[in-house]
């Protein structure tokens, strides 16, 4: 992909949303940036921009996934299972500082071909347990952190086939700049304000309702009831840090979210786009509802992989996210399947199979768990989005004192 | 710089060249490389081959010159001059791990063009006493390592300032290839197997001669003697590892190398390249010497450069080190000024104002500096080299009982 004068203009305001938007750097601050080496050219300009806007140290780690997989392929148990002491000091380092980090994500679809599972899942068992500490401050928001796209060759291919490589690449790169709300002539890091108010105002005001029940329709088929758990909570947009600093983990992000009960959902919903589930596209498929449980299905290719799926536990037939996502969103208007939960899942409404979010629920991180799932958490080991959205759907959220009040109309938010 | 099937071909030889010459990646051993991210398909390609030969472990270090610019120019001077822990764990794991280490060097004249050398110093200085250990260790080989080039488009320019950029990259590469002996129809390991038995050979010889003096004479205007100090020792070609491997730090590499004495050099030396000191190319220059002390000199251009460097201090008007090259060698064939020692050095018999080498002496790493400076080791701040051979060469060689042994004719090794 050559960087053109026009692309160059775009991917330094791209930059500058990354690091103001995305993470929100603040002066004296450390940015840690996970980038692939294809990405060299952008990770440059985000960490100059980072510098300009204060930071006071960019340590950028680059990646190259061939030679990741060389290493799950190749490398010594010894090594393939060892967390050497100084990277687990690493991580507390970064954590001492307080550093915002930035991955600059490009996933390669076929990154791990023909690489045994087994010794993928061995070496991430080994890893686990010595790094959970990480993964806790960075679930819970410890400091700032972001994700933004960037193509790669194969997963562009993937997305445009029928297109010649390079062309793909543009076509994959131009898409993810308008999905992420950058244009020749606008300034993304004004709009994305713009943007997350507007996404946190949806949160405010469906919290205020305080809905017991949301319920859906549209052309497609979908006819669904889904009762919200009592203490639920909305979420979207921007986030704030335990540090104290707004930032919006995703860029793009569309949706608004919130705890489906597990033992609440009632009807059918009918998807109107391909779920790509472990490497399969299931197309066109429906799931029937009864007290929170899938009780009938189909799908008119790899109904087999959606059996396997909702077979994986008890909570795999449940809901665990409910999302709403305007249908006129800069990546709904693209039309385009990314196969990338990034961009997939803020192209329309959708809702996840399988395990729910603690911050969707008041006091979700202090709970112990027993008493979520008495309140309507549902549990699993997956955590499956699909999409329902499209043009004409409807919904409306039903108080606990029996009002209806229109949420969507002709796919958009009313309010 | 599009790798095309046959440059492919090529490199995939050099990536070998560089685990089995270079480090002699052991079974079960980790491999630390360092590369900069333009050299990403030859990193993958010399990761892949590590592993083929036994690797436990191999561990790409990717680094990018302008965001190395970036840190320099805007880090703040808590973390410019911090050398974290965990770093420091790092090198100590690498050294009880005895791993090997490859630098994939792309040196780029211009990386840190408008960069203050103050806070570059300042930096260094930070560091060095933190990771002393680690440089210790480096220079007495603790394990295997070695350097390999490759290019880039500035470097490329610098060497070929008449072509356009891509053409400029694909003659640098071609010149490197043919200077580390890798053709498309050779085996480079066996080739470098022969080649380095052979300037093993040369230094045993000169070791077994064991000559008091060496003297120098062609058409260029070359009148030279040079006496050894008396227990100097003849290095070059393959080394062997505290950890008890044979290794080739420098690919390419063609010198035999050893210790002049500090106040031993007689007569007149013509340079017949050009030296780049400082980003000044000092040209068609001469020295003379009277008991191994620079008393006159002159220079076509840049003779006030070639003034500064010989007042840097007392030993820089002395020479550290006498190294000897074939003049038929695939370096000097190329007849191209790299700009870049690991191959001008290699080019031809050379010389080195400066500080003197401690393994060109016996117990050279174990004596104190004022017993070696007894024994006629140069001490200084600089180590310079400064090419002098050519096709017509002669070099005799004095021994302690008068003998005359002819060591060179026209311009390469009588033996």
């Amino acid at each position: 992909m050559i960087i053109t004068k026009s692309l160059e203009n775009k991917l330094r305001k791209f930059a500058k949303l990354a690091v103001k938007t995305g993470v929100n750097i603040q002066p004296g601050q450390m940015l840690i940036v996970n980038a692939s080496v294809d990405a060299k050219e952008f990770a440059t300009m985000v960490a100059e921009e980072a510098y300009l806007a204060g930071a006071g140290y960019v340590d950028v780690q680059f990646s190259e996934s061939n030679i990741s997989k060389l290493h799950y392929k190749y490398a010594s148990d010894k090594y393939l299972l060892d967390v050497p002491e100084w990277s687990i000091q690493k991580l507390h380092y970064w954590m001492d500082e307080k550093a915002a980090r930035l991955s600059i994500s490009s996933p390669n679809p076929e990154a791990f071909k023909g690489v045994d599972p087994a010794r993928m899942a061995k070496a991430s068992k080994a890893a686990a347990p010595k790094t959970s500490f990480f993964r806790k401050f960075s679930m819970a928001s410890g400091s700032q952190w972001s994700i933004v796209a960037w193509p790669n060759p194969v997963w562009a291919k993937k997305v445009f086939p029928e297109k010649e490589e390079n062309e793909a690449m543009e076509a994959l790169m131009d898409a993810i700049l308008y999905a992420s709300r950058v244009t020749s002539d606008n300034d993304p890091v004004l709009e994305w304000k713009e943007h997350t108010t507007r996404l946190d105002e949806h949160s405010k005001l469906l919290n205020n309702y305080h809905f017991k029940t949301l319920k859906f329709k549209n052309s497609a088929g979908t006819n669904l009831s889904i009762d919200l758990v009592e203490n639920h909570i909305w979420a979207g947009g921007a986030e704030v840090s335990l540090n104290g600093f707004v930032f919006a983990p995703n860029i793009p992000t569309e949706e608004v979210f919130t705890m489906p009960h597990a033992n609440g959902v009632n009807g059918r919903v009918v998807a109107t786009l391909p779920l790509n589930y472990n490497g399969k596209l299931i197309e066109e498929f429906y799931l029937d509802f009864k007290d929170g449980e899938v009780v009938a299905y189909g799908a008119k290719k790899e109904e087999e992989t959606l059996k396997q799926l909702l077979e994986m536990d008890e909570g795999a037939k449940r809901l665990g996210e409910v999302a709403l996502i305007s249908h006129d969103s800069p990546i709904s208007n693209l039309n385009i399947l990314f196969y990338n939960t990034l961009f997939d899942e803020n192209a329309s409404c959708h809702l996840a199979l399988g395990n729910a979010y603690t911050m969707n629920i008041k006091d979700g991180n202090e709970l112990p768990e027993e008493e979520l799932i008495k309140q309507g958490y549902n549990k699993s080991m997956v955590h499956v989005d699909f999409m329902f959205g499209s043009a004409d759907m409807e919904i409306d959220g039903i108080t606990y004192d029996g009002n209806i009040i229109p949420v969507f109309r002709k796919g958009n938010f009313v309010f």
